[in-house]
């Protein structure tokens, strides 16, 4: 067997929300519960009973394609040219990784804390990784000189999550504009930012920032999964500058062919509907909830920028605790340790489930935990 | 970039398509044209309206597994723990190979001629690759001896794509035997059989073999692209051995998540109701018309045991002659070169499109060729 699948270990959340029963708590899900709209898959349906559901092109749907571009109008990348549809964002995110980055020279930074796997694609592909972990003491705020001191020579990509999973930071306008000022003044070969936009349309405060709109060598990555509670569709995209394009798509091709003709039938639905946002609103009130909620149990948290992510702090061994809190209260929680270290002695909660239950479950968080105090964010 | 990624060229089939115009007689699809029944549809569209579409766990739903490893009731390959949905065949095939072969030692056989991807696939990840070609004096039939023969110290994985894209060949039940006993008696590691049996449903005589049924060490590949006419769907699984699934099924983890929640409810629609053979007259009609077709315009041809290609003979430069007749006639098929060297000289045809189209498109393959005569298959 390939030693390097071998040795890099299975999602530690998956293991954990394996853990889940009837009576459980969940705050470890990754998805929205929220019931996504009928309506384009009943569109998708019809379209299937007229035209088959043959593959599309591997790159995409071109009217999809098109739709996304001018969606996001990104200034140099909104083209249909600068589009693929992917089987999710996981897949997006596998291909950029893997196509942009040769294993022999070059180095991937991931701004910790990060979604594990990043780092476990990178190192399945051989791939050297560099971490940059934004500090606690900060509220793991993006800091844009820590971010630009830990470039390296060999580094050729920057992993940014903002809205962040698991922080719920985002990262701001003007940190966005530092960062590509100083990569764009670089010398030598490019340094891409693969800036993981999933949690694009949970967003709580103005002046979230995209690398995209101010930097060319930007791959942005996004889907349906959180905006539109299609987790199970895995319909995402990977937008990039043209030249790269044609190569990550020859790397999707040899991993799944094209993505779902069916779900971008979906998703083309939802884009000409403007339904990409149409959920906004309703994460905002369940954050807003949630921040009340924290307080009231008197969690030491972050108050969330973005996404669905609560970051609670509660001391010391985040992996130990967490099994406990399976165990003692069946609420179940994501250690931070598996984050990066920064995230050592935090837990990643999601507020998506039914309110009741979540107000239940930080209150046993709290009455287990060794930190007491109100939120942590400035 | 990746350097293996930049240097293995993107797929010819598809560039080959893509000239294709509203005019054009296309010998050259890789799909059905037969409409899928829209029912599936229907029911999983009722099923997320009442459950959402989440994901699923990531090796799939477990009642769709246990459906399809009761289906086919391999023996010792028959629990749902030796099943992973994945994003069509395309992407089980990706992750087979993979997870299961170290690329700094081990080498994959391919018995050609041979779909591209698999030699591509195994390029890209750096997997050193011996092939073996069956003769086209034989009408390149599965030979067993010549398959043993050419197995190495360091194969670990001999992939075998029967009914074969693209000669329509199968192999015997007593050739896989003959393999299957030769792999099982030798010492050492064992040796893989990565059996593509995505035409398995296309199947035109009575002793095809299938190295599942005799060969506990056998990954099988298959999906419902072309069973149920169902290529833009993209669920496909992998069959294999207890031992290696969940390496396998953490491969898939990273490159995709989880298949489509609402392509796994189409899936058990058409396995509860036996579906997944429903085409096979359809097929079997087209195959026995192609066949009078194609002799009565006298070309050289193969008369295919499965999937639904013809090959041809024509003679000469297969991609030159694919070209100019594109070019002069306006008829795709592909040349037979793609397929490994064996297969020069040959192009193939795909008879699943409209039968007059077809029929004047074998009448202009035969204007244009320089090989004449009757069917070459024993």
């Amino acid at each position: 067997m390939n030693p390097r699948v071998v040795e890099v270990p299975a999602s530690m959340i998956r293991a954990l929300n394996a853990k889940r029963n009837a009576e459980s708590i969940d705050l470890g899900l990754g998805e929205p519960t929220l019931m996504p709209d009928i309506a384009p898959f009943e569109a998708a349906t019809r379209w299937v009973a007229e035209h088959g559901c043959r593959y599309t092109p591997n790159v995409g749907d071109p009217e999809l394609r098109a739709a996304i571009a001018a969606h996001y109008d990104f200034p140099q990348l909104a083209r249909a040219e600068n589009v693929c549809i992917t089987t999710g964002s996981q897949e997006a995110v596998y291909c950029a990784i893997k196509t942009l980055l040769d294993p022999a020279r070059d180095e991937l930074l991931v701004v910790e804390p990060a979604f594990a796997v990043y780092v476990k694609i990178a190192q399945v592909e051989g791939i050297a990784v560099r971490t940059v972990s934004m500090s606690a003491a900060d509220g793991f705020a993006f800091d844009p000189e820590k971010i630009l001191e830990s470039i390296g020579p060999k580094t050729r990509m920057i992993v940014v999550c903002s809205p962040c999973n698991p922080t719920g930071r985002t990262i701001s306008r003007d940190a966005v504009t530092r960062v590509a000022k100083a990569l764009g003044d670089r010398p030598g070969p490019p340094v891409h930012v693969l800036h993981d936009e999933v949690y694009r349309e949970q967003i709580y405060r103005e002046d979230a920032g995209w690398f995209a709109e101010v930097y060319p060598q930007t791959i942005s990555v996004n889907s349906l999964s959180k905006s539109n509670s299609l987790t199970g569709l895995r319909l995402g995209w990977v937008i990039g500058p043209s030249e790269v394009m044609p190569e990550i798509v020859k790397m999707h091709a040899w991993t799944t062919s094209c993505a779902s003709t069916f779900a971008q039938r979906v998703a083309l639905e939802i884009f000409r509907n403007g339904a990409i946002a149409a959920n906004r609103n309703w994460y905002r009130t369940r954050r807003d909830a949630v921040v009340a909620v924290a307080r009231d149990a008197g969690l030491t948290f972050i108050e969330p920028d973005g996404a669905f992510f609560l970051a609670v702090r509660v001391g010391g061994d985040s992996l130990r605790f967490a099994l406990e809190l399976i165990e003692r209260k069946n609420v179940i929680a994501i250690p931070g340790a598996i984050f990066g270290d920064a995230f050592e002695g935090w837990l990643r909660t999601s507020f998506v489930g039914p309110p009741e239950a979540i107000r239940r479950g930080y209150e046993q968080i709290a009455a287990s935990s060794m930190v007491r105090g109100g939120s942590q964010q400035p």
